[in-house]
């Protein structure tokens, strides 16, 4: 993919964010490009490859968002993206002039979405790609439950991503308005409150956290959750969501 | 190595396509470089450090192959460039003075290759790094059997990589031809023919399939079968190719 | 780190040295780091962040030495840069308004390191960063313990460090001398003396080799020493120190 964009886009300045999801994984892919997206300059044309389905039926997207590009199969990454940014524009890729000559049914990371990617960094228009579209698949977190009881929400969501640390991270975010979670279970661990930082619990100690993307994680400081808490994705977690700290 | 290149050639532009590669796997490293390397520019200096030999009796070479430059130990992987782009010219790489002022036994990826890299980048010609050579070892890849058997080819080969996805990468290749291959048989298991795509058979099942690099490939849709099937290097893989269809 | 460099230095070239440090292993990230920092050109913004102690207490130091500069959180990491190259001057980073403006306690590599290293990049001056500081934690690598005995030192030390080779890296340098090592022993291993290379030995079998980086290191040739000979951090090495071949 890196040579290919060299070539056709001499100039592009390609950053890697990671070549360290698991294979297949669309939730942690998903997951990560969005907590590094944010953090890229206006114009940014961001590429995830995480591609099960190479080679089907299932198409490539190209969609503007957050004044910025992204592109990737239909298979739930974009999803994120509208989650996270709200999609403007999204277009089915389809003019396969702007491919390599010779297209794989193997790696289309290298035979569609880099040529593109390069065309988008040399000023190509978004709507010469192909038809516009705002059909597409969801992202696959699987959404929190949520219920009302006495003045606060319950919500029972899951471990949805294991990171590099070992760290479990969840599907239940504090939401925009900072709202304060408490009484935390997983398994036979039992949380009161998030910590405001690892280092609150001493080595070696569980504890449960909002991670730096803004969802509950479950964690060991300066250890592995899921090998010491024996915590795995899927893994079912609860928690109470007071909305408001002035409500109470 | 990044840095060396930083100091002596500031302008390059160094793309770092993986540092993946087993430890000491020849084989790996020269079939991911070949892999990589015809998507990238003319003038590309591709460099490639699998150096189990370091800082014994065996030589760098630099040689100048499919519009671009090489370099590499002798220890097989410039017989990757030479099968996959023919080299026009060799040198051994012996003007000491090209190299960092002390070189170690240990790293010449640092001290020997990125300075040759960097100068190269900087426009010195190949000729001044030492006397050409047409004498390099040989890729280590197994030769695959043929034989002719009623019309058709018989091709003894075997499983001569396994890549991050936990596919079973072969030696047999469907050939410039685009021809045919069937009745693939790989342990127990057995496959009529190479399918189109991953996804031409359900999840968590077996296929065979020419992969984006034009070998055969044992694989699971979604899964790794080096794991599911119990294959690692070495496992021997049989196959008959037809070479042309309308030969029939 | 990157897209909040590229956003706030887009000229600054980001060069990534290794994601490979194992998590919150501090000697292992400063020896990493000292490996590769003195073939950096001058100037060179080095940054690290290895950081168990997030969202604590402890503080993030800059510093100026080697003619080059070095951010890093206050937890040892910056010890390895004086050792190697004597920091001439450290300062606190406390400058708020130079960080990202909403700070997170779990990930201050993005918040904090990566706009201060945009910063530096940009030609803010380190003492506007913070006051000056000498104060900071040591590395962390024990000290060898040092003996004198018939004219030679004996030296007591430990596996330090496992690299991806599985070689071990322990703590017992050769010094700047150029010293020679002997009788070299690691649990029930023996080594008259540090081999010139790793290919001095057959394939398979163990030896000591002064490594890349000036220490001794306990490898098996084409093999995994940590796994082949049952090594891990920690685990003790004594060898004894000719100060001068001349002396003899």
């Amino acid at each position: 993919m890196k040579g290919v964009i060299a070539t056709l886009a001499p100039r592009a300045r390609v950053i890697d964010i990671t070549r360290g999801v698991p294979p297949q994984n669309i939730i942690a892919g998903g997951l990560r490009w969005m907590a590094a997206a944010p953090f890229f300059p206006r114009g940014t044309i961001h590429v995830a490859v995480v591609d099960p389905g190479v080679g089907g039926e299932r198409e490539i997207l190209a969609a503007r968002a957050g004044q910025a590009f992204f592109l990737a199969p239909d298979n739930g990454l974009m999803g994120f993206v509208d989650d996270r940014f709200g999609i403007e524009e999204a277009v089915r890729v389809r003019e396969v002039r702007f491919f390599l000559p010779q297209v794989s049914r193997t790696f289309h990371g290298r035979d569609i979405l880099a040529p593109i990617a390069a065309r988008l960094a040399q000023g190509l228009s978004l709507r010469r790609l192909g038809p516009l579209s705002r059909n597409f698949v969801p992202s696959p977190v699987p959404p929190v439950r949520k219920t009302s009881a006495r003045g606060r929400f319950r919500l029972e969501g899951a471990v949805v991503d294991v990171d590099n640390f070992g760290n479990c991270i969840t599907n239940i975010s504090r939401g925009e308005k900072q709202a304060e979670l408490s009484d935390i279970r997983v398994g036979r661990w039992r949380f009161q409150a998030p910590q405001e930082s690892y280092s609150m619990v001493p080595r070696g100690k569980p504890l449960a956290i909002v991670g730096s993307t803004g969802y509950l994680e479950i964690a060991v400081n300066c250890g592995r959750a899921d090998r010491m808490l024996g915590l795995r994705r899927g893994q079912r977690v609860a928690a109470f969501l007071q909305p408001e700290r002035s409500a109470r």
